[in-house]
């Protein structure tokens, strides 16, 4: 089968490799649509982040190279002996996320988590093999390409969970990447009274209008503070922290409501300066979102499967396998005008 | 009368001062007792910093010279015509946040707050003219000594309380200065499983162990996160912040368990370094605790006069308002085995 592998940082290779052995308590699956995260694209740039590279990963005991991609939705082809939940035929979505499994879902990641795709070969080659617990069923009138924007959904739709959203709330996102941009339209999904997008790409601002946001600020022409006060004069009761550096926390921290939730969901792992004082003088809270829960991932499928949540809007562009790196990851790279851009495996609706 | 009056940093002078006029709504007490704050101290070394001097704080209408103290229970004096809630010869406490009381009390101290004491003149005097709603009742059997004790022990109420804190839980303490220290006795009355205090004081970590804490810890001497390992396995749920450091920060959420809440209530206005990856990895909130709301008060005053905060056991020292100065400021500026430093007005008991 046709597999994108990672080899090192700008070694993405398009090869052929063995369909692995089916054991009895997994599936294969035929993969229809496989969307690039920013996970994926930062592991070519400047990987290995997630990968495990030098010794195998504890959760999946695999090491690089490997199959990239975790973002897909699939049909099933063939069932191991011991597999019970699906079988030949079915449209599924796939949930890339590995955990222990020893604590209630609200903690279980927190002991450590990997994804197919990340940290085991995944979605980006025809076939991939996996437990049955990763396979959830697609809803009548949801497609497989509309499957593959599950996942990334799920993310936001978590964030805006860690911020106790409720209907009728004001949203403030930093950053209109996909994660951002999915917000938007989770929260537009969930009721939001105002959604106010903040980037520095027009072109990006653009799309976060497309797909809903009520107002959308160039933070590099406007001071996101100044004119949060004539947008939403309180702040925002739930905050998204998805633009990753210093600057969008503390206007995230200073935009945010009194006793309002900042969520930060990008991953920022150098130290940053925030001021407590800030906190102190607004009561805001600092939380973040990490990955999604199973309850939150099905809770997904349904708001798109509802047509709550219009996911392809997202979709920037269809490619092919074959063009992953050059019209994939160096596309995304050099091009700020796109979102999401899907892979054709099957290409099955 | 006699009153203790901040001029400048370094200049705070016992003088005489008149008694001001009795308003219709305001009670004349005669003060008790009135305790030392970490805040006087600051206001004495490097103040102004919540006394108003340029220009009337805009809740007190007042500017420096002013009296300081707004630790402090008295005796109800005289009463004007239109007070009801107290008559002459009442014992009371004083709470003496003022706030513009237009929002739910979660939310009312986020608009603007000071306090009888900082903001306006307070209990380093002989008497104290004010509104009745800063009275509470001094229970059966709760000495005017300890009354001056409610106010930090309130603060160190809400921080619990802003931490989600629930018997049987465990907690962590950093710095254990007076507020530190009365976190250990709300935490103990409130049925905290284990308490452990981190300070690079041993003087003031032998006081901690006598007030209840389960374990303390010399940061000087110990890497408080190796340590808590050994002592509290999975980390605390509840780490209350109180020694206002970027190290201690850092530490608190590297001590808290996943999920858990790390409580800033040092009042840090510098930028200090976090890394948001520490959070994304645990899932730790970090939140924050300012002044208290008025149920915690109340609440406040039970504990002590129920006997379950037994706050007498954090008074080092009684002293006299003549000697303020050199054995008030100067003594707990130089003497780190000083807790809480009482000054004796009235001395009733």
């Amino acid at each position: 089968m046709r597999a994108a592998v990672w080899y090192k940082a700008k070694d993405v290779r398009v090869e052929e490799r063995e369909v692995p052995e089916l054991q009895t308590n997994e599936v294969k699956v035929r993969v229809a649509w496989t969307g690039i995260c920013g996970s994926d694209l930062h592991e070519y740039l400047h990987g290995p982040l997630t990968v495990p590279v030098d010794e195998p990963d504890p959760l999946t005991k695999q090491t690089a190279p490997l199959t990239l991609g975790h973002e897909f939705s699939a049909v099933v082809e063939e069932t191991g002996v011991n597999v019970s939940r699906v079988k030949k035929g079915d449209r599924v979505v796939i949930n890339p996320l590995i955990t222990y499994g020893n604590k209630d879902p609200h903690l279980d990641i927190y002991d450590g988590f990997n994804f197919i795709g990340l940290g085991r070969d995944g979605g980006f080659a025809d076939y991939v093999v996996l437990d049955e617990k990763h396979l959830y069923m697609l809803p009548e009138g949801l497609t497989l390409e509309e499957g593959a924007l599950v996942e990334p959904s799920a993310v936001s739709v978590q964030a805006l969970k860690e911020g106790n959203f409720q209907a009728g709330q004001t949203v403030g996102v930093y950053g209109a990447g996909p994660i951002g941009l999915l917000t938007v339209l989770a929260a537009k999904a969930q009721g939001a009274s105002t959604i106010v997008v903040y980037d520095i790409s027009e072109a990006r601002l653009e799309k976060a209008k497309e797909l809903g946001a009520t107002y959308v600020v160039n933070s590099a022409d406007q001071d996101p503070v100044e004119v949060t006060k004539e947008l939403v004069a309180e702040g925002f009761d739930v905050t998204i922290e998805a633009a990753g550096v210093e600057a969008t926390v503390n206007q995230a921290i200073h935009t945010t409501k009194k006793r309002g939730i900042v969520v930060i969901v990008s991953l920022i792992s150098n130290p940053i300066k925030i001021t407590p004082m800030d906190l102190i003088g607004s009561g805001v809270v600092i939380t973040s979102s990490a990955a999604y829960e199973p309850d939150v991932y099905k809770k997904t499928i349904d708001l798109i499967a509802t047509g709550k949540m219009d996911v392809k809007q997202a979709v920037t562009k269809h490619i092919s396998l074959e063009n992953i790196v050059t019209e994939g990851f160096e596309a995304l790279t050099k091009d700020k005008s796109e979102v999401k851009i899907l892979v054709e495996l099957s290409g099955e609706k």
